[in-house]
């Protein structure tokens, strides 16, 4: 295939490229000291990024998990963002860009050299805007892109190809809304990013059972989406039943994430792939909850609680815990009971008496 | 963000709004009988519907959840619909619309007061339809849609923007096809509803193994959703492999639900969000999947069973079993063997033999 | 609803139909040889395809799993396709096409009957196509489908109503791309199939913490599908961040499923629905990962491992090995460990200090 062995960052068919940029030039965005270098007013110029084993001399790398430690010792990378601990291992001719959050700093540098697209202002011609509508002249609306009644579109936001905006929502500035999303009875502030075929504020699963069969109970609330929140790909957010559903600013959905109706979450909250959030339920800020995590409805998660992968969690979790386990109990209890259960089950076995 | 502190059901924005009733209007909407009014005449209207802790006199609010009681003890709403169970706890001025299933009588008056908008019959002029398409004149058709050749639209049916319906596709009447939804190889009775995003109809996972690889094996069957279907954002069903693949009369599947091909649901089954239900699988009616169950394909659940949270189910439940567990067991064995872990966990620990 | 009893395959409102064929040509396309017939010459032609339960003396069915053996001595059937063991079992009046892999020998003889359609040349009149875009004139583009700038579509291939294919993205010859996917910053080698709702190449799960909040870090890698790589409705497959994601040649992953930033699948692994693999993880070949399965980051799984259903992998699983249970461990040991808890929690009842 071609382009293949082309496997760099930063592939000019799909990504900007800026520079290059001097060492002072990198250390300043990265806020970081510099050490091993030449001189001060070392003249090289930096052209891009790249892994530890593939970058060259004019390339920038980083450091941050100690798994890889033993790559930067054999790099021929120009500069390597990284933690003070690991700067006695840089080899002789790789400047170090020192700094105690290097991941950061790292994704500076990575948006300095590839910064994300300016927007085009301007609707494309077959976008349907519907009656009332207001979107700020700064902002780009794509082909094919419908957009409701009464809709506002701040400025510097992008709506991409083939969004369907309903009726009545509001956009803040420096919003991204993804391919394909789908986004009816909510409010989003600034900043919010939604993935492509996210799925913000249908109606959630409400059903009274009635004499011939179910009988849908209207959802009269709404889906907010605070300033920073950004939301992965083909992930679904119900609108609130009569209360809101609320995602707090700066938090972030993975993919194919589930939000019940009238779910809250605190600010900076992490959701990852699959997790799903029952009907009512309640996080504080902070609050972790990992891939293919299940949270039943009407229960609250504390403030910088930590829910593992696959967790079911079945009643409330005190702020600052850790759980895991279906159902969900404490880390430490957790991995006990795996090793209690291995070691009788070995016994039994010795015995005789095991398995079925 | 604007409009963020007017949170209450139904801005109308997003709603719309009728009334005011009265309150023997509400009581017949309700099915229920008056306690606690000051006259049997009461000439007051009411206005709208509100949680029982922000409703005020001109309101109506609901108590469905025991938890909830004490609010209604403080609630300044005019009339609450309850069981008769909590009719001694009314407030003083507040008048019980009294019955016993309140939450299907609250579902009735909330669509009272925010009915479902009226279709807008007739076909947006960006809409491709294909040859020999029929759509019913009273059915509406929204922006960007793409209908195949062949199709049926039945009276009253709505298909939101950007959906793709396939040819030879059979809508009934009174169905609601969401944004973006995509329908293929499949036949719709009336009223069914498809939240954005849901895919219906396309190939299963099938494949042989051949001497260069997988080899697809061509999916020949349909989808068929009967009356009353309800399908989540972002599901998917697959069409059936040779025979079909069958929801049954007034089930309803959650948001990311996947069924696979030949998988047959019976009458009012309850698939809640990210469950799966693999091939050939066949549930009775009445059954419900709780959040992330996974069941496997080719065996058979029974009328009534109800299978929980995070189940995995290797074979097959008879009707009426509650299990749960990965592999499932019934609820009350899942429970037993917890608590027995634990204590053996916390022995193991005592005597110093206990965790890895 | 109307045709609902027609529930044989191949409906011809939604499938095509070839023949009638002789016995020779069926064996011929089946590779497999002639039991049980009249003559060798048999001058009679089989229409189509069917069930063992339902299908007609002009029909062809097959028996694959051995739990339907019963309906074989049954079966009106023409002629079944069918594995050596079971020939004894053939009725009388029907003839046998015997071969060693007889799913595979139907999936062929399916695809005779029920070829796929044609593809129809041309790029509909509502299709976006970006600046310096290369269609093959070979190709079928539907209505609404977006195509980015430099785009590259190869010959026969064809993009579905809706779809949207970023700036830069290659796609090889004979792929189908789903109504209402969405692919960027990806390269698609041949013959590669996306089902609806597909989402590939949006950028993966990374931030850093700062000073105010999450911050994003750039993802600046592709997303490579080898040739034959299938990819089923509504899974999402994200870019790399630095490195590439890349699926090997011929894998199948099913609905709904994850794959993070960096993934690296061998060739003809099987990822099953709902499953999810983290960020940096890598599978050998032929590694079958079944459904809901989830795989953290950054672990290696071995050649033709089998990761069992809901199982939680949180380490490097050896090349051949069976796991399953979360944690992951050997098949074996999870259902020991299963008898044995079952087996501590009956004892436990029965003196009395079973559960809580």
């Amino acid at each position: 295939m071609d382009g293949q062995d082309a496997a760099r960052p930063g592939d000019e068919r799909f990504f900007t490229r800026k520079g290059p940029f001097t060492l002072a030039a990198l250390a300043e965005c990265a806020g970081a000291r510099i050490e091993n270098a030449r001189d001060d007013a070392d003249p090289r110029q930096y052209t891009g990024i790249a892994p530890l084993q593939s970058a060259g001399p004019q390339e920038v790398s980083f450091l941050d998990n100690r798994r890889y430690a033993p790559l930067l010792e054999q790099t021929r990378a120009g500069v390597v963002i990284l933690a003070p601990a690991f700067v006695d291992r840089l080899p002789a001719g790789t400047v170090g860009l020192v700094c105690s959050a290097p991941y950061l700093a790292w994704a500076r540098i990575a948006a300095l050299f590839h910064p994300v697209p300016a927007i085009v202002p301007g609707i494309h011609p077959s976008a349907v805007i519907g009656e009332g509508a207001q979107i700020d002249p700064s902002a780009q609306i794509d082909p094919f892109v419908s957009i409701g009644a009464q809709v506002r579109v701040g400025a510097g936001s992008r709506v991409d190809a083939h969004a369907v905006i309903g009726d009545g929502v509001r956009i803040g500035a420096g919003c991204r809304i993804g391919a394909q999303c789908s986004v009816s009875h909510a409010l989003l502030g600034d900043r919010v990013t939604l993935l492509p075929g996210a799925r913000i504020g249908q109606e959630g699963f409400g059903f009274a059972v009635g004499p011939d069969g179910f009988e849908t109970v209207p959802q009269l609330g709404r889906v907010i989406l605070e300033d920073g929140v950004e939301v992965g790909a083909n992930a679904t957010i119900d609108r609130g039943s009569s209360q809101d559903t609320v995602i707090g600013a700066g938090s972030r959905l993975d993919n194919l994430v589930q939000i019940g109706h009238n779910v809250r979450l605190g600010r900076c909250c992490i959701v990852v792939s699959q997790a799903g959030i029952s009907g009512s339920t309640e996080l504080g800020d902070f609050v972790t909850v990992a891939a293919q995590a299940g949270l039943i409805g009407h229960i609250r998660i504390g403030t910088r609680a930590r829910i593992g992968a696959q967790c079911g969690v079945m009643s409330d979790v005190e702020a600052g815990a850790d759980v895991i386990g279906s159902p969900a109990m404490p880390f430490r209890e957790f991995f006990r009971n795996v090793a209690v259960l291995r070691r009788l089950a070995k016994k039994g076995t010795k015995q005789g008496d095991g398995a079925a």
